[in-house]
Formats: C-alpha cells, structure tokens, sequence
C-alpha cells in the first residue's frame, strides 16, 4: 500500500469512524479501521460487528494493498497534520507510514486478515428518500426509544410502509410514543420484523448533518443499508418485535388545546428547574384561555407557570412528565402546537399545528 | 425584601457564583447566596470560607431585608425567565418570591444569620493594575501550579514586588516554574507570606472575561481583596511557604535556539498524539538548522517531527515532557519563542521574543 490522499477529506471521514469502532472491546480488532488501497481509491471500513462503516475517498494509488490500525490514534494525528496532501504507505511490520511535510508518524497495524468480514447482504428492496426527511424522522423519533437495551421491542425504531411511497417510522418507550411519515421514491420491500437500533440512528444522523443529497436506503432481511455518494452505512436489524402500537393510539379527542410553541417552551424549561423527581407528575390546569402548570409541594421550591391557549371542550386537569413533553416540543418546529386531550387519564396527542407529517403520544400521569 | 432587579444583571452575577459556591459540603448553607436587599441596592454573597465573592446590583428597593437561597436554583431559575425585570420579595415561612411576567417561584431560604459572617480585613494597602496584566499573569502562572493541595508552598502562586511599581506572580510544581511581571500603581505593602490559592485565581480569572477596567488589589495579613465597579473578591491566603526558587534559575546558557511559535506548537501537538507516558521524556535533537523531536518506541507508535531553528553554540540532545512544554507555549503569545539551554540536564529558560514581562523554566528529563 502507498498512497497519496487530502487530508482533511482522510479526517472527515476518520471523524465519521470515531462514533462506529468499539474502544474497550474485547476484541482489538474492534477499534482498529481497515484501509483497502486499489485502484479505485482508498476504501475505510470500521465495525462493531452490529453497524459497519464504509467510507470510499478519491486518493492516489500508487501501491494497492491493505492494513487496520487503530482509528482512534489515526484520526487524531491525521487531524494534527498541517500539510494539504498526506502519504499513507504500508511499511515494515505491519506499519504504517504517515508522512506530511516534515512529520512523519510509523503507527503498529494489523494484517487485514484478521478484519471481521461483512456478513452478506441481500437486497430485497431499495429506496430513495431525501436526506432532510430522513433526518427529520429520526430526530422526531429517536428520543423516545427506550434507553434501556434489554427491553425487547421498544429499543429501536420501527418502519412501515403506509400508503404508497410514505415511510413511517414510529418508537416509544412505552410512556410516550413517536409517530413521523415522510416520501420516499423506489420499493422499500420491508422486512415484517423492522427494528432500528439506537446506536445506528445515533451514526446516521451524524451523517446526515452535512448531507443534502437524497439517501439511499436498501433493506435486507436482517439489516439495511443507508448509502450516501461516498459513504455507506451497514447495520443489524434488532430482534424484538415492535409493541402494537396502534391499539394505543386515541380514537377520539374531547379537549383541543392550541397555544405558542416557544411561549409553551420557555415556561417548561423554567418549571423543569424544580421538576427533579420523574416519578412525579406535574399539574397542567387547562383552563378555558389560559394553561396553569405548576409544582407544589417539592423540597426544592414551588412554582406557577401560566400560558394563554385556546381550548375546545371542558377543562381538564391532568399530571405529566415535564421531560417528556419538552423532548416532543424539541420535535416540533411549527410555530403553534395542539394537543388532543382524551380525558385526565387518557393518552394525549401533540402535534404542530400545520404539519401533518408527525404527531407524538403521551400518556399522562396520576396526579396525587 | 422587596425588590425589583434587571434579569440579565442578576443572571450574570448569580453565574459567578457558581464558581465559589460548594455544592456538595456538609454544611449546607455554603450552597446559599445571601441576599441582602437595602436603600444602596441588592448585595449578593457566596463563600466556600476560603474564597468569598460580594456583588453590588442596582435595584429598586420597596422594603429592605435579607435570606439566604440555593444559589445554583436561583440561577437556573433566573436564567431561564423570560422578562426583563424580576421581582424578589421575602415571602412566608423564608421563602423567596421570583416574579417575572406569567412566572411565579417560591424557593426555600434560610435567615441570613445563619450565613457564615466574612472575616475582617485589615488593608495593609491597595494597588490598581490594569485587567488585561492581571489577566497575563494569571494565564502565564496559573498552569504551573502543583496540581496536589498537600504540597504545601507549590500549592499556590506567589506574589512579590520587583523594582519600583512592579509585581512578579511566580508558580512552580517543581518540574516547571513561571515568572511573569505587570506594572502596578499604588501601595502594595505585601505581606512576606503571599501565595494565592488556585481556586481563588480561576474565579478571579473568569470574573476578568469581561473586564477591561483597572482592577483594585488590595492585601490584608492573610488575605487578599480584588475590587472592581460592583463586584468584590476576597480571598484567603494559603499558609505554606513558597519555594527559594531564585536559586534555580539558570544563570548563564550555552545554547540559545530560537524558532517559530506556531510551527513548534503544531509539531509539538502531534507528538503529543503519542506521548501518553508522561514519564518518559520526548527527545529534542537541537542541531544546526534543525530541530529533530522523536518518540522512537511506544506501543502506540513512532513519530519523527522537524522544526527549523536558529541554533547559537553546539547541538545539544535532550528530554523534555511534551506537555510541559506546551503549557509554556500556550502562555507566551510572540511570533518567535527562544530557548535558552544550560545544558543536557541543566535548566531551561523559554521566552517570548521581544517579551521582556514574563519568562518560564522547564527542567529536562533523562533520555533512557
């Protein structure tokens, strides 16, 4: 292997890497990068054998050959370099040569044989969809999938196909629950089983940060494929089977709240100064005209919060988790905000008002 | 208690409290600000007993009176309220009433006698200094300050007068030692025993962020008071005795190498991607011309960087712990910087070229 690359494209994509490999794996292998020169360029690849990493760059191949070693060291000195251009050569001992301008760096690798390889990928189907839709699905949903790995079902994403060319992708964590539809172009052929892990979502999104192009997303029976031009992410379908969320969702709704979104916003980030205890609910009076939130009885103070709304039906006091609703409000970017009220104990339903392309549950608490 | 306040003044001053305050102490009411509201306007005081921080707010008064509260509650609520103007009023039962727009907080407070009474100052005098020198000598000191608190005397920077109208701040862990000089205009009358403890400085550091005003220092037996418009900061002194370190300054050089600052400082960065053994020197070959820094075997990896240089007198080879050498550089902010070698094991002397106010000892290592 010896090879001339630029070297901020090389850390882009090393940065990209840093979120994939496992540092304190068993295996060292784990946090180590596969480089494969050809004459088709440098090809990276990194996993933690659930999501792989595939970064294709444009480079000068003077010497095809390849070489892993350990991602987190050379992303570190490839960002510390100054010079423009980089030469990545495969040097005695499984070494590699790093040198630009007057550095020069001779990093331990390992032969790339003992690289896991990619399990094998079938294609059942494939799809185009843009990549601001898809960032707006995972950023809609993400935070409502239960953090807690070992909870079957509910610690990933679902995906389905609803109507034609609409993807919906749903998560909860069995308090609150996400549901977020966006079009996409092509045969999704869903799998039954469909469930996205966190981590996955975590990467994905990272990539999407600097991308505008349309993604595309192709499915296999146990894990799917996310491609952008240069870049491909592999990962593993989880095995639970996602809860029949549908049973859950409200069928009717007797209270119509809508109110400002940032007014809503700010007087929530100001009650959850005092709302530390989750197991505790917090007191929302809808009141014809005017919401009342409001703390009472914590150690740490009491607090009163009162927001001008419109409201469609009988008041209605009901208890929530502050937290729960400051992460759907974060997911919504409409200027006004309703909530569909089903009764104290019933699940409410939020939506911006105006987008129609989302809505989120959550199920309110009993207020002591 | 009753007053009203402008929101971001209070934030700001509440946000320098944070520093001084101890949250997790066994006395709890070392987490409290003690509000004292009187015809001169709102006075804030927080004190961890060694450190104590007093601010002066304008405000409107309605009714006097004083209660300590939990200093980083009040700040998140105060942070986080959306009005311009805040109401503080003493309410039942030593509770405190925020009041601001369609908000209203009633936090817990204890009477203001229990908070610990601050100490008499005696002035023994009083000096003004500009806020960008006391900065300087902060940034130039503060890093080579014994991490340990036990190591008494190398716990603390030391202040003393040279010359006429002239203050050196000097700190040394042992392994490196800083001197740097501001003018100052007044009396010091500096007590023999005059080591700043370094909680101290980095609060007063941060108080100085937003500073450009001539700053007040003045010395008491044991402690020490910086003043500016509205904010005061008085701390006590730490007991051990300061180093004789005149007596290790070199006093001639045989090897005067001067380079680039930025270059040296970008080479030095990378090998610092290696040099995770702190007890294993890097080796600097000065030769003619060129200045050679490797890290020949570690597990990690080898790396070769080189630096032009102006060497005076013959080559020299020695070991230096690449992150002392980068706290000096990050101190010193000339184009060019020069070393002033005594010798393989001997002293070395690192200065700013064309800056005369401040100069940094660094003693090197055995090359095995």
């Amino acid at each position: 292997m010896d090879l001339f690359i630029d070297r901020s494209e090389l850390a882009r994509s090393l940065a990209s890497i840093q979120g994939v490999i496992e540092r304190r794996s068993a295996r060292p292998i784990l946090s180590h990068v596969l480089m494969h020169a050809s004459a088709d360029g440098l090809k990276l690849t990194a996993t933690d054998e659930e999501v792989a990493y595939i970064g294709e760059l444009a480079s000068s191949v003077n010497e095809p050959g390849e070489l892993a070693v350990d991602a987190a060291s050379l992303f570190q000195v490839v960002r510390a370099l100054d010079d423009a251009t980089v030469q990545l050569k495969l040097g005695k001992g499984d070494r590699l040569e790093v040198r630009a301008g007057r550095s020069f760096f001779r990093l331990p690798g390992i032969v790339a044989q003992e690289f896991p390889p990619l399990p094998a990928f079938d294609v059942r189907g494939q799809a185009m969809i843009d990549s601001g839709a898809l960032r707006r699905l995972i950023d809609q949903c993400a935070f409502a999938i239960a953090t807690d790995e070992n909870r079957l079902g509910f610690n990933g994403a679902h995906l389905e196909e609803v109507g034609p060319d609409c993807v919906r992708m749903v998560a909860t964590d069995g308090h609150r629950l996400s549901v977020s539809e966006a079009a996409f172009e092509g045969e999704l052929a869903l799998p039954p089983r469909m469930l996205l892990p966190r981590k996955g979502l975590g990467i994905l999104r990272k990539l999407l940060d600097t991308s505008n192009e349309a993604i595309t997303l192709a499915f296999g029976d146990n894990a799917m494929q996310v491609t952008r031009p240069g870049q491909r992410l592999w990962f593993r379908l989880l095995d639970g089977e996602f809860p029949e969320y549908k049973a859950v969702l409200p069928q009717s709704s007797h209270h119509t709240v809508t109110c400002d979104h940032a007014t809503l916003v700010s007087a929530l980030r100001r009650v959850s100064v005092l709302a530390h205890d989750r197991s505790r609910p917090v007191r929302f009076a809808f009141e014809p005209g005017e919401l009342t939130i409001d703390i009472r009885s914590s150690d740490r103070g009491e607090v009163t919060e009162r927001v001008v709304i419109d409201l469609e039906g009988e008041p209605l006091t009901a208890g929530f988790n502050v937290r729960y609703l400051q992460d759907i409000l974060g997911a919504i970017s409409t200027e006004n905000v309703q909530f569909d009220l089903s009764g104290e104990l019933g699940p409410a339903r939020l939506t911006g008002v105006g987008a129609d392309d989302a809505f989120f549950i959550v199920m309110p608490m009993r207020l002591s």
